[in-house]
């Protein structure tokens, strides 16, 4: 696995400063005690109230730095990459956030955290300082393991601590919410991968198709092997393992955690597997899904539950400083919002005959489709050689709907054009032919008349589709064509058109349209440019003098 | 690459439904129109106010729905992953949301999508409603492209627009900021992966050792090959990228993007370094590090930059309600506050002299120092046969310092043991038997009689420990001596540790300790538990009636 990093032993005092600098900006500071001591604290703290500590090893970011702040934790020591942080510096959070109101250790059950932060706790303790712990141990990967590990429930503690400090609660208080919520909560972790470490080398234990379930949070394997199923089917795996420790007359809190490297896409289905399955009974408030807590890059996310009670709802749901705190959400059923009908159409839109416009048409369309191998053969110069085929399956879905239309008002005409065009011919040109017309008829409908509507929707059509004149495609016989059709009339408009299709064959950079990537000069006219001029001339010639 | 999903068809509106139950419960509602039109809405929009837009092809989450929300979209259209939505898709979310005041789409420069939501906007002006559109082109990768791609730089648009809205500006004022700011942003992208596509068959075109330089969000490759290297170097090249197309005079605003994969760990690496380039000369805000604008499981990440001006920065600084943005924060001097000395030591811990205690440490020590090979030979057979050396290790640092503790100071003499033992002997026994001292130092000087002090000593040291009778631990000796010194005398605890750590031969199950995993009977004592006895037998030796 490549990681983006500069020296290993300065990949979290680096990234400690990155976050005070970046999401901690304004509100954070850190003690002076690098590389030894990495605590982050409140910039606001005035000791007045309970101060709530945590930490742990590196790498499970946002943890735990990231939920300090009001209404979360005081302070946050930082170990390195899942080493936990030296007994020093758990003290100096403490001297540096403790006044008389006393101070909470919130700590993940492991011995590394629960000697140096107890260590920590006893000296603090000898210099005078009211300090309290509570250990989390909410994993049950291994159902009859004496010490659990603790994860990412362990959030759950840090949030209900923290309202219960940031409301003034003193510290038995606190501490004794705290132990109570610590004993209510159950993790579980899945992962189909194992994190890798910057700067280490890593091989991953897991095959193609398999996963594990019951991870911790520091690359440890996994309890079980399970093959890789569908998301549904997992979930329903968790669900049942959690089944057994929820009581089935209790609502509880849902915390969804991202590990690593599960994209947000997958964590959203994730979330709706979860909700979806027999779990949801259970499930009044949802906490992310989203980085709680992570283990460096692994692809894998837990789900942990806190049994609630009403004080612990308002814990939960009050707002906090911290953002990585992702917002406790009631669960409800969605709302669905019926699709509004279109505006009632034009009146006018109800077929209705016009035998020079249906003339005209038929003679359009007529000549495009008798240009299918043509175009197609221009096109296979620059392109995949499916123009002619695109522009005669236009024709022809407008030819074959020529007898419904409502011909005698021009702009329904072309506003039905248009949406033929835009649903049955297909490709880009599809949907840009549907926009010339929709809004040249726009313009028709508001009193232009033809030669600046379409103009109009030659305007749009290069608006939306980023052509220009000189870019090697339609554009190139189009404006020309219609600028002097505006001002001169049909003869003009056809040999501007055919000048313009034969100055896209010298031309060297085509910047748009299906010719975009060529780079070089072809020799040949563009097909669609092309087809314009043969459109024109069509048309000229029909209404020219006999 | 593995992936959580179901079934390929279903991914999208799966994972849009999971959203809509955990992050947007509560304030955001959908389109009834699954599969084909997938559009996310605010659940409290009245329509009064211009409706802003946006939306593409779905792997980029948070967007665009989770942008959705006060004081920025109001409503987000998805297609498929990768692909544009439908022209029915976004007309059926102008419709949704528009009323008199009109409404503003905002498009990243790709033709699907431009052509889409273009053909859309051209239907419903068709429809009576006022609908203006911004394409935002801000990747730089390619410097001298005439249709640049939109990437996340996006997000300020966004950002900007739903700010104008909010606070009431007409469609005119809201795209005319729009299309100003979506002028002034640059962005460019570096990764060391590709994306994979759930379900879809993933060849990743990079070696071990390299990444690519200007990549777009949807897994087509970057314009450069470069080599892996340092972060700070990596993010020297962008900056220098950047350079060229900052303005030396303006201050800008940096967003700072997660791809997808890379751990929040070394997102805030990044962020400092970027913070210590040339580049922070022109940042004064900014946003992120985090997921905004992803690619779905990349490991990469990119930087937007966007010209500040006063009406910019209030836009991008107010609060929203979708919790997918990240707040924008000034950018400062990190505050760092110095390590607090700690509290003063009790005077009675200078050197002060008593020989009898001398005595019984020096007894104490020189006991376990005469023990390192008999105990390493029997932790040999269960763990990893240091336990001799380490008790060794703390037995010659405490004589080693003999004469320079406060021995006429009982409380005194037990804390400065635990502090020496904190630091010189290693391992978690030399950190357990610090916290054991340095609690029965704390029990003894609030009064309490040397036997509670050392059972106050023993209740701290198994707290944070873990271990209790039966553990297979020093414990099984310590606890029950301890309970017999209090109770009647020397003579009994030595009696009670020798009968204690006998029975640790018998136990089978080790729970807690050094032994924690062999999980089978061993037949030989613990090594802890027996250096426990041989200590009591020593000094009640010392002090049995000649």
């Amino acid at each position: 696995m490549k990681h983006f990093f500069n020296r290993k032993d300065s990949i979290v005092t680096e990234a400690l400063d990155g976050f005070l600098a970046t999401a901690g900006s304004g509100t954070l500071a850190r003690l002076d005690g690098y590389p030894e001591i990495k605590v982050v604290l409140r910039a606001d703290w005035d000791k007045t109230k309970v101060s709530i500590v945590s930490g742990g090893g590196a790498g499970h970011e946002p943890s735990h730095a990231g939920f300090v702040g009001a209404g979360m934790l005081t302070a946050a020591v930082s170990g390195e990459i899942f080493a936990s942080p030296s007994v020093e510096a758990v003290l100096a959070a403490i001297r540096a956030t403790t006044g008389p109101a006393g101070c909470l250790l919130i700590v993940k059950n492991y011995t590394g955290d629960r000697l140096n932060f107890g260590l920590a706790a006893e000296k603090a303790r000898a210099e005078g300082f009211a300090v309290e712990m509570v250990i989390v141990a909410d994993d049950i990967a291994l159902p009859d393991i004496a010490q659990p590990r603790g994860v990412a429930g362990t959030l759950f503690v840090h949030k209900i601590a923290g309202h219960l400090s940031e409301s003034g609660h003193d510290l038995a208080s606190v501490a004794a919410a705290a132990r109570a919520a610590a004993k209510d909560i159950v993790s579980l972790g899945i992962s189909l991968s194992s994190c890798s470490i910057p700067g280490q080398a890593h091989e991953d234990r897991f095959g193609a198709d398999d996963g594990e379930l019951g991870l911790g949070i520091h690359g440890e394997p996994g309890v079980e092997r399970i093959a890789l199923e569908a998301a549904s089917k997992l979930v329903a795996i968790m669900a049942e393992r959690f089944a057994a420790r929820l009581d089935p007359h209790s609502r509880y809190a849902l915390l969804i955690n991202n590990l690593g490297s599960v994209p947000p896409l997958e964590m959203s289905l994730i979330a709706n597997a979860v909700l979806s399955s027999s779990l949801a009974r259970a499930v009044a408030l949802t906490i992310g899904p989203g980085h709680l807590m992570t283990a460096l890059n692994m692809n894998g996310f837990s789900l942990s539950l806190i049994r609630l009670n009403a004080d612990r709802e308002a814990a939960l749901s009050a707002p906090v400083g911290p953002h990585a705190w992702l917002p406790a959400k009631p669960v409800r059923q969605p709302v669905v919002v019926a699709v509004a009908k279109p505006a009632s159409r034009d009146a006018a839109k109800t077929t209705s005959r016009d035998a020079g416009v249906e003339r005209l048409i038929t003679a359009i369309c007529e000549k495009l489709i008798s240009l299918e191998e043509p175009l197609n053969s221009l096109d296979a110069k620059a392109g995949d050689g499916d123009t002619g085929s695109t522009v005669a399956t236009g024709a022809r879905s407008v030819l074959d709907r020529a007898d419904t239309l409502p011909l005698a008002d021009r702009g329904a005409t072309l506003a039905t054009i248009g949406d033929i065009l835009g649903t049955s011919m297909g490709g880009s040109s599809g949907v840009l032919l549907s926009i010339f017309f929709t809004a040249a008829a726009q313009s028709l409908k508001g009193g232009a008349p033809l030669g600046m509507a379409l103009l109009a929707g030659l305007d749009r059509m290069t608006f939306y589709g980023g052509a220009k004149v000189g870019d090697r495609t339609m554009v190139d016989a189009l404006e020309p064509a219609l600028k002097a059709f505006d001002a001169s009339g049909l003869e003009a408009a056809a040999a501007a058109a055919r000048r313009g299709a034969e100055a896209t064959a010298a031309m060297r950079k085509a910047k748009a349209g299906r010719s975009a990537y060529i780079g070089r000069q072809l020799d040949i006219a563009d097909p669609g440019a092309f087809a314009v001029a043969e459109v024109f001339s069509a048309v000229a010639a029909m209404f020219a003098p006999a």
